[in-house]
C-alpha cells in the first residue's frame, strides 16, 4: 500500500514538474513572440499619429472604436462586438488663461481647465489668491479667509515613494474635491498645482467634481513651475490678484462604445478573463501611455495567442473602455451588463500604467485569499523582469468588477516616467519605447495564460 | 552553560537585527536623498547642455574634466586629484557618405565612420557589396568571394533577448572585427549594421580594430533601415556598386585626465572601494547616457553621503575614467598606478548602461566565492525595485582592476531603451529621467554604504 501510494505520488510529482516546464516554455515563446513579431507599437503609431487624442465624445473616439475593431477583424484574432454606452460631452474649447496682475502689467502662468469644470463668465474672474497646502489649512481658513478668492492647492508631489503612483494617489483629492472644498468656503475658483513628477512648464488636466449643494467653481490645474512662481508672486506681495479665463462647457451627453472581443474557452468556456485598458484618453498629446498603451498590449495578447496557436480553455475577452477618464461609464456599463447577465469574470487584467517595462502585478479582491494567489508564478516570471507581486489593487476600470467576486490584477510597469506625460500634452507616440511596450503585452499573455490553464482557485 | 551559550546568542541575534534595522533605515534615507535633493541631474544637464560630447582628446573633454572636479571641489564633496593619461586622438572629420550608384543615380544612405577606422582615398571606394550574416559566411566566401569586395555584415540585433546588453554582446564582434575580418580576404572597406535595438535611420558609432598583419580597410556603421535598404536593393541586383568616402583620421597621442575623487575611510582607510562611470564619450549627440549618467551618478554617491553626514568606514574613490569608448587608456593607467602603489581595491562599482531605472547588480571576482557577496543584500534592495543580482561581471574600465582580485559590480539599469541610443546622436540629455537617473545613483549609494560597512569577505 506505502508502495502504491509513493507511485502514485511520484507520478503527481512528474505531472507537476512537466507542466511548469511547459508553461515555462510557453512564457519563453510569449516574450519571443512580443518581441519580434509584436504589432502593439504599430498599432498605436496610428491610434496616436493618425488618430490623435481619444477623448469620449469626440469624433476621434469613434475612430478609435472603428480602427481597433477593425484590427481585431481584419487580422481574425477574435469576434468583435461594440457595446454601445452613453457618455459625457464636456468640451476645453479654445480659451484657458491664468494673468498674474501686477499694477498695468500681466504675467501669464500656464493652466488648463480641469475635466468638468464649468467656465468662468467671459471676463473671466478677478480674485486675490489664497494659497493652502493641505485641505486641513482650507477648513481652518474657513469663510473668512477664502471667501471671494480664488484658492490655489499648491501641494508639491512627494518624490520620495518609490512607485510614483503612491505619490499621486496622496494628491488626488486636490484634483477631485478641490473645487467642492474651495466652493465650500465661497472660494470663487481654485487652481491647483499640476499632479505631476516633473518641475516643468506643462499643466496636467484630469477629473474634477462637483456635487449638487455646493456653488459650482470653475477649476484649472497650473504646471509645476507656474505654481512656483505663483508661489513666490504671492510671498512678494499677498494681496495680488490674478485673471482666470475658461470657457470650456459642457454638452449634452452622446454615444459611443465599448469595443469586445472574445475568443471562447475550449474547457470552461463560462469562466471569463477579461484583458483590456481604455480606448479613450484626454483631450491633450496623444493617450500614448494613458493608455493607448493598455489597448494596443490587451490586443496584442490575442495576437500573440493566434501567433502560437493557443487555444485558451477558458473565455478571454479583452475589452477597450470607453469613458474611463471622465466618468467611467464604458466600465460601469459593462459591469452592470455583466451582472445582469450572469457572466462569471474569475479574472480581470487591466493595463493602465503607461507602457512601460513590466515591474509586476498587484492584485485585489473581495476573497482576501485569492489576492496572494498570482505569488504561486513568481518564478516563472522572474525570467522577465517581473519581480513585484502585490495586493494594491487592480484598476479603475476593471474595479467596477470588484463586486462580482472577480480576481482583479492591474498590470505595474515601471512608473518613474508616467507621472511627466500623464495627462498632459506631451503623452506623445515618441515618449514610448517598442520593447517595454511590447514586453508589458507580453507580461499580460503570459499571466492570462496561466488563468486560462489553471482558473482562480 | 548552556543558558549561557543561550543568552550569548541571543545577544548577537539581537545585534543583528539591530545593524540590520539600521541599513534599512540607512538605505531609506539615502533613497529619499537622490530622490528629493539629487544633484545629479543638473550636473548631467551641463555636462550635456552646455559642453556637448566628451570625445577622448577633444576641448569638450577637457572641460568636463574641468567642470567635474570643480563641482566635487566646491561643494566639498571629496579631495580631488587628476591623474594624467595619454590618450589615442582620432577625428570623424566632415566627410563620411554611402551612395548606392544606380546608372547615373545616386541614393544616399546615413553612415557614420566607426572610431579608429581609416579614412578613404578622397575620390571615394567604388565596388560591389557582399552581403553576410555570420563570420562563417564571410570565411566560407574566402578571398575568391570577397577580394576587391566592400563587406557588408548585416547581422541583426537580437530582439528576443530580455536584456538587450546580451544581444549587444551577441554582435558586438562584427564592429570590433570586421575590418580585420574582411580585411583579411581582400575587402576593400566594410559597412556594418548598426548595433541598434532600433529601426530607424540613426546609424551608431562605435569602436573598431586593427592588427598589424592585415591591410586596413575603412568602416563604417549603417543604419538598421539603411541596411534593409540596402540589402533589399543588392536583392534587386547582386552587382549593385556603392561609393563609399570617409575623411576620418588620427592625430598623434595627445594629453588628457581621469577625475579622482577620495573619502578617506574611518577604520579601514587601507580599503578602497572604487565607485565610477567615464567621462569621455563619442562625438555624437552628448552622451548623456553614454556615460554622462553613470558619472553624474558616482558624483551622487559623495553628494548623499555628505547630506546624510555619513562618514565611510573603508575609502570611497570615485573615478571618472578617460577614454573607455575607444581604448580604455584612462583606465589601464589607472590600474596599473593602483598596481604599482599595492592600493587594496577590495570592490569597484560601475555605471554604464545609462540612467534607466536600476534593477540590479551584476559581479565579478577572480574569487569564484566572492561572485554572490552581494546576494546577501538583495532584500534590503527589494523596497527600491533593485531585485537582480547576478554574476555577468563588472564593466569595462573596472575590469582592468580583475587581476588583483577586487569584486566587480556593474549596476544593471532597465536596458530596452539603452541601444536605440548608444553611440548615436540622439544620445542626448532629454533622453534622461531625473527619477530613474536619481534612482540608480541611490542604488549606487546604498550599495557602497554596505560595501563600506561590511568590507568584502
Amino acid at each position: 500500500m506505502v508502495r502504491r501510494l509513493f507511485i502514485i505520488s511520484l507520478f503527481f510529482v512528474c505531472i507537476q514538474a512537466q507542466a511548469q516546464q511547459q508553461d515555462s516554455v510557453m512564457l519563453r515563446n510569449i516574450f519571443s513572440s512580443a518581441l519580434e513579431n509584436g504589432k502593439a507599437y504599430e498599432w498605436l503609431d496610428f491610434l496616436c499619429n493618425r488618430i490623435g487624442h481619444r477623448f469620449t465624445g469626440t469624433e476621434n473616439a469613434a475612430k478609435a472604436v472603428g480602427y481597433t475593431k477593425g484590427i481585431i477583424e481584419a487580422q481574425k484574432l477574435a469576434t468583435v462586438r461594440l457595446q454601445q454606452v452613453e457618455v459625457p460631452r464636456w468640451r476645453r474649447n479654445d480659451i484657458e488663461t491664468l494673468n498674474m496682475v501686477q499694477g498695468s502689467k500681466r504675467e501669464p502662468l500656464r493652466i488648463c481647465s480641469l475635466g468638468g469644470s464649468i467656465g468662468t463668465p467671459s471676463q473671466g474672474i478677478r480674485a486675490r489668491v489664497v494659497e493652502v497646502q493641505s485641505m486641513a489649512q482650507l477648513d481652518s481658513l474657513g469663510t473668512k479667509g477664502v471667501e471671494g478668492k480664488i484658492v490655489f492647492y499648491n501641494v508639491p508631489f512627494n518624490q520620495k515613494n518609490i512607485r510614483t503612483f503612491t505619490s499621486y494617489g496622496e494628491i488626488g483629492k486636490y484634483r477631485w474635491s478641490g473645487a467642492m472644498n474651495a466652493g465650500k468656503y465661497g472660494a470663487v475658483a481654485c487652481i491647483n498645482r499640476s499632479l505631476s513628477s516633473a518641475l516643468d512648464d506643462i499643466p496636467h488636466t484630469g477629473s474634477m467634481g462637483y456635487n449638487d449643494t455646493i456653488t459650482r467653481i470653475p477649476a484649472c490645474a497650473i504646471s509645476t513651475m507656474g505654481a512656483d512662481k505663483l508661489a513666490a508672486a504671492l510671498k512678494q506681495k499677498s494681496n495680488m490678484e490674478v485673471e482666470l479665463k475658461m470657457n470650456c462647457d459642457t454638452l449634452r451627453d452622446t454615444v459611443s462604445y465599448n469595443v469586445i472581443a472574445e475568443i471562447i474557452g475550449t474547457e470552461h468556456p463560462e469562466e471569463i478573463i477579461l484583458v483590456g485598458g481604455h480606448l479613450d484618453s484626454w483631450d491633450k498629446g496623444q493617450g500614448a501611455h494613458d493608455d493607448g498603451a493598455g489597448c494596443v498590449q490587451s490586443m496584442e495578447v490575442l495576437r500573440i495567442f493566434k501567433e502560437l496557436g493557443y487555444k485558451p480553455k477558458r473565455t478571454i475577452r479583452v475589452v477597450l473602455f470607453m469613458n474611463e477618464e471622465n466618468g467611467l461609464r464604458g466600465a460601469k456599463q459593462y459591469a452592470a451588463s455583466a451582472k445582469v447577465k450572469g457572466e462569471k469574470h474569475i479574472a480581470a487584467v487591466e493595463s493602465d500604467g503607461g507602457g512601460f517595462s513590466p515591474r509586476g502585478f498587484s492584485s485585489k479582491c473581495t476573497d482576501k485569499s485569492k489576492e496572494t494567489y498570482l505569488q504561486q508564478w513568481e518564478k516563472l516570471f522572474e525570467p522577465y523582469g517581473v519581480h513585484e507581486f502585490d495586493k494594491e489593487g487592480g484598476g479603475a476600470d476593471i474595479n467596477q468588477l470588484e463586486d462580482q467576486g472577480t480576481l482583479l490584477i492591474g498590470l505595474m510597469p515601471d512608473s518613474q516616467r508616467y507621472f511627466d506625460y500623464h495627462h498632459t500634452e506631451i503623452d506623445t507616440f515618441d515618449k514610448v519605447n517598442k520593447r517595454e511596450l511590447h514586453l508589458g503585452a507580453a507580461a499580460m499573455a503570459a499571466l492570462v495564460y496561466l488563468l486560462s490553464e489553471y482558473g482562480v482557485k
